[in-house]
């Protein structure tokens, strides 16, 4: 089985640019890695892209072709849709695809445009993420579904509002340096309490924004790597993926995501290591509940143990496990089908050493990314590791 | 690197019905594939699915895990969405997965459900896979489309309208014994050119229908079929995907469609053949011309000779190289995203001998699937082989 290395990576700055296409927001972050990278453009063999929503945010499917143009590139080009894990569930694809031999240099990354939509057709359009039949009809929305996992949690284990605060505080303090973040604005427990509650217990501080983005990653084949000699120096180690019912009401458990439990451990096998030797982690934390339900995916911790991390200073930037240091989708933002690759970007340079928050894990070597789709009824984790 | 097996196969009958839900649709032709399998209900480890337009059709993305649902299944299940190829990228990724040992047993199938729509919305929903800012906005349809392929091919290398009927007549006749297509209706050459015509030079008739239906297929690696000894006699024995620019005006050439052809080059050397070696084959007649360009991509004539093909016999069910056996997209019926499993669908009975049409073809051990999106901005193509 062929290594996978990564040989570059480029994000667009997060935010709200609803004059862009998503054509040209892919292209500033694919020439961005392609940049870094420094590879032969006839060397690429495949185009591996994430999109939620770009039929109704800007009636274009069929974006493979179209991005394939926008980057630069003549090869194939597949996109896939899996929600807000879009880019997650590519990368394991382009992953699957070296190792198997099919490609040596491969380009994986996603886009989304939301904010010309504006917030209520953006809520509308994301909840197509939900089973249609069963939730959308009853009138599920994405905010509404985590405030029930929210509540299903505080009911089975404890925990509250002021728990979920200290993860939002934390993620926004992070986001601070990152200049590629949406957020460059310190908050309070107090400023999170305080903000207008949008789905009993989650308030709009629980939430992240809106965003426009892209996000890409070059990856290359260990052959290729070692024969060329490229500069990759972090490792795709292990990729797993899980999947749940689509509907809540399916589920048996709501406090609990099964889904992501199952990609952890696929991905801690394939990397043969466990969640102990985990240094640094970048998470799906579109609600800050579902940070604390990530970090009991990941085996960080026991179920109802992680809720009071944040507080703790367990997953801040000075704590054993830092979190999010990129900021989080809650502060840097989520471009929903780019997220998935824009985490691999962020812990590419933590791991690396040339992120902004890099110096808070000096001596990290193993970093995981945790991307979800709907109410985790998608769910992709990769483990990446620095070489030696 | 692992071989491929197919163990099981499953069609929806192919025709208009609206009532019936996707995943109903997904459903009824996952449970052919998996009770022609016979495998255990938890050895299945992934799900990999085509569907083009669910979000316009039923408001319904994130559609894997609804799928995989309606499967009965409890693996991780993954969208692709590639327009009219999005079954074909699907199963190739399926088939990458497998050859790089991430899996052994996968299900991969596909989905479209359009007669709900109307006419006009379809029409419109399937512009989506043309180029949103320089096509659709200057109103750009797929009929029209393919018209202007059609008159550069006449005017490039000549041929008519009555090249094109004949095609038309071929797989309507090869359709009528195929209790899965949505025509069973002989037709003339003179009914084909006293049909309306929809963009000049194509008639109603040299187009295919709008169908709702859905495809899955069984992958087994070689390895798991040698051990649990599964009936799997037909092989995947290459596979090939390419890419072209999405607009037509941004191509040099509108009379050939290079993105096939390079994925049918791609095929070829994967399974160690050429086009010689070919018994029979399955192509993307979305339109009758798109037939023609397809046997010249997949190097069965040279560029010009194809548009006689069929006149002359040479692909009829009597001819030297059988083509759409099945009736084809024209005949069958196209629900665009389930298209291209489809085709292997048919394919597999084909070379099995199982099939109502594998009296044309006894016998034939070498047969290819050829699945395009858009205006061939996306192919993939497959070559299936009879084991000994």
């Amino acid at each position: 089985m062929n290594d996978v290395r990564i040989a570059g990576v480029g994000l667009t700055k997060f935010g709200s640019s609803p004059e862009r296409t998503g054509r040209d927001l892919f292209a500033e972050a694919a020439l961005a890695a392609r940049d870094e990278a420094g590879l032969p453009r006839e060397d690429y063999e495949e185009i591996h892209y994430g999109n939620f929503m770009g039929e109704l945010a800007e009636g274009q499917g069929h974006q493979g072709p179209v991005v394939a143009e926008a980057a630069g590139l003549e090869c194939p080009a597949t996109r896939y849709e899996s929600a807000c894990a879009s880019a997650g569930v590519a990368f394991r694809q382009a992953v699957q695809t070296i190792r198997g031999g099919g490609a040596d240099v491969v380009l994986v990354g996603g886009m989304e445009r939301m904010n010309n939509l504006g917030t209520s057709e953006v809520t509308r359009s994301l909840a197509i993420a939900a089973d249609e039949l069963f939730e959308v009809r009853a009138g599920v929305t994405f905010p509404g579904a985590y405030a029930l996992m929210a509540r299903a949690y505080f009911d089975e284990f404890g925990g509250d509002n002021e728990d979920l605060a200290h993860i939002a505080v934390k993620n926004h303090a992070n986001a601070m340096t990152n200049e590629y973040a949406q957020f460059h604005r310190e908050i309070t427990v107090e400023d999170v309490l305080e903000s207008p509650t949008i789905a009993d217990p989650l308030t709009l501080y629980d939430a992240c924004p809106i965003t426009d983005g892209a996000s890409a990653v070059v990856l290359v084949s260990g052959d290729y790597a070692d024969k060329h000699d490229v500069d990759a120096p972090v490792r795709v180690a292990g990729a797993g993926q899980g999947g749940d019912k689509a509907a809540l009401q399916d589920r048996e458990y709501l406090a609990q995501t099964p889904a992501a439990t199952k990609a952890a451990e696929m991905a801690y096998a394939d990397a043969a290591i466990t969640p102990d030797d985990v240094d640094v982690a970048e998470v799906h934390d579109c609600f800050t509940i579902a940070e604390v339900l990530a970090l009991e995916s990941l085996g960080f911790y026991e179920p109802g143990e992680g809720i009071g991390a944040a507080a703790r200073g367990e997953t801040t930037r000075d704590g054993n496990l830092p979190v999010n240091l990129s900021g989080g989708l809650k502060a840097k933002g989520h471009p929903v089908g780019a997220t998935g690759t824009a985490q691999v970007v962020e812990m590419t340079k933590l791991l690396r050493g040339d992120h902004a928050n890099s110096g808070a894990i000096p001596d990290a070597r193993i970093g995981v990314t945790h991307n979800a789709g709907g109410t985790v009824a998608s769910a992709v984790v990769h483990v990446l590791e620095v070489m030696n």
